[in-house]
């Protein structure tokens, strides 16, 4: 059996991120009557209080966590961390890191959740480098689950990367995939400028030979060129985290400029007739574009889960979040991570004897 | 006045690509009918004269020249060249090299035409590395042809970049975009992971310090983050060949994406009645991703234009590319970049003084 029966908690991160608290609320009040978990507000506490006295929830699910600091969003994440001792993202990873059965999630500045996360959870045995997946919409359906989206990491965590971390993101990220998309024998590729390993620059070729001659619990098909990401030729893609980033946020600017599109199509009387005769086709691009129904990007590389969602989440983002947060607690995703580094691990000694 | 009142002469590659030529032949034939331009066509000659006979054409505007070697577009560009001494990339950028108004279009192996073009063109003087600049869709109009596309450079000539190389192409991006748009002062922006120069890569950390005191015929608005790309922000995005090269397969990945379902939903007898209903947003999304609607990327740092369309143009992507090769030519666009990397070159020699 895959989901065990014990009452995970969610610590969710209220102050972050980009509004005023009120959308990761509703989503926690809305969580807290219809998802079996318990959830942990980090923020300010009196504020919280009064917020939520005014939305319908279930109150024994619900905790309140006090962090009086902010962190400023606009500055380096090691400057945002050190103006911000107590912030939300500090006392909601120390909260993780001291109790089972929790997870952490928030919207709020990524590096500087990375950053925090490396002082304060307990990493996985091998693990030197964190990564943070993002996941993406693709036209092809993965896994016994028929997920419509694939996994691209790292994308901002570990900005430079060697050979080694690039493998070890591979493993990680088919580990996780395995569990959360129930993928058995998940596709991995490296992302490079051209299929040909030769012209990749040194970590993806070394990275590239390494995982090709390697026996691992996934099918190494290769280096990839960035626009077979979309197409879903692979389920995890290996990237270093700056390249990562410029993907994930070109396919953001991408759907933003859609959305905006088909936006000012609907603002016009004639839409809603137009999409209903319209089939599945927009439907579905419209679907794929939405990031909302994704909930979040899980940073690998610790022994509790952490899920990032966007800075600009709203409710049904957060909510997603929770859940999805809930599902790597509950599938033992990141005891597969675990496993499957401590395998590489033995496999690296091996091949020093 | 702009536009020279010479005739240009463009040397098309008619054998490199992905197909047998007939698209490019095709393209030809049309422009020689409806452009004031010659055309010099480079490839197998008794087949291109075969297939011109089936096709209505101005004979008098075209020209053939023999080369009958082929560049295998699946090995590394310098392996590719090694094997076609006398391809039809090698042998049209002779052609190119040795005479006056002329500009070259080919659809065949991006690296082997840049590493052709380093040995057989004239480099503009001050120029070391060349870029690849592609034309990427975006929502904002900009300058005063209300075009609706910025510039991407470099997506590919030169993977490792210092920040002497992102300078010049800053440089020689915008001088493109001022002829080419008509722009006059192009807002010229950095990719980076973030906004902050500080956590960016070294490179362009230094190349940002450069921009931003120095004195430029543009207007240098900082770093940007990838979801800027397509809003619009920046006429001109200045990044490594690799960064550049993954972003823009990512969005013609999206791109090949957003076609595919758009063309489940036409499959539908009902598309036609809905499109029509929906008036411009999915139309111009429509439009946005139609690359074949740009012309080609210029390669810039040389003293001809060369235009490098996609490996799999049909007919109305190489008409595109023919005529903006001509426009290169007569807009005079090249020695606007030569004068502005002379002038970048003289800034260099006082503050080194």
């Amino acid at each position: 059996m895959d989901w065990i029966e014990v009452v995970t908690t969610i610590v969710l991160d209220v102050t972050a991120g980009e509004g005023d608290g009120r959308e990761a609320l509703q989503a926690a009040a809305l969580a807290s009557l219809e998802l079996d978990l318990d959830l942990c507000l980090v923020g300010d506490e009196t504020d919280i209080t009064e917020q939520l006295a005014t939305l319908a929830h279930d109150a024994e699910r619900l905790r309140v966590i006090h962090a009086p600091d902010r962190v400023d969003s606009n500055v380096s994440a090691r400057v945002a961390i050190g103006k911000a001792p107590r912030s939300s993202i500090a006392v909601g990873l120390d909260t993780v890191a001291r109790t089972r059965d929790t997870a952490f999630v928030s919207a709020g500045h990524a590096g500087a959740i990375v950053l925090e996360a490396t002082q304060r959870l307990t990493p996985i045995a091998g693990v030197k480098r964190a990564a943070l997946a993002a996941v993406y919409p693709t036209l092809k359906l993965r896994g016994e689950r028929q997920d419509p989206f694939a996994l691209l990491l790292d994308v901002g965590a570990t900005v430079d990367c060697s050979d080694d971390e690039l493998v070890a993101f591979a493993v990680m990220g088919s580990a996780y995939a395995r569990r959360i998309s129930v993928n058995p024998h998940p596709r991995v590729a490296l992302l490079s400028n051209g299929t040909n390993a030769e012209v990749a620059p040194p970590p993806i070729n070394l990275a590239h030979r390494r995982l090709a001659e390697g026996d691992f619990d996934f099918e190494y098909i290769g280096c990839i060129r960035a626009d077979q990401i979309t197409r879903g030729d692979a389920d995890v893609i290996v990237s270093d985290g700056y390249t990562g980033d410029v993907v994930i946020r070109t396919l953001e600017g991408v759907a933003s400029t859609a959305h905006a599109l088909l936006r000012q199509a609907s603002d016009r009387f004639r839409w809603r007739l137009g999409v209903s005769m319209l089939g599945r086709g927009i439907e579905r691009l419209r679907e794929l574009i939405d990031w909302e129904n994704y909930g979040g990007a899980p940073l690998l590389g610790f022994q509790s889960p952490v899920i990032v969602t966007q800075s600009n989440s709203h409710r049904r983002a957060f909510f997603n979040a929770i859940r999805l947060a809930a599902k790597v607690e509950r599938t033992g995703a990141i005891a597969e991570v675990t496993d499957c580094v401590e395998r590489l691990q033995s496999t690296r000694g091996r091949a020093h004897d």
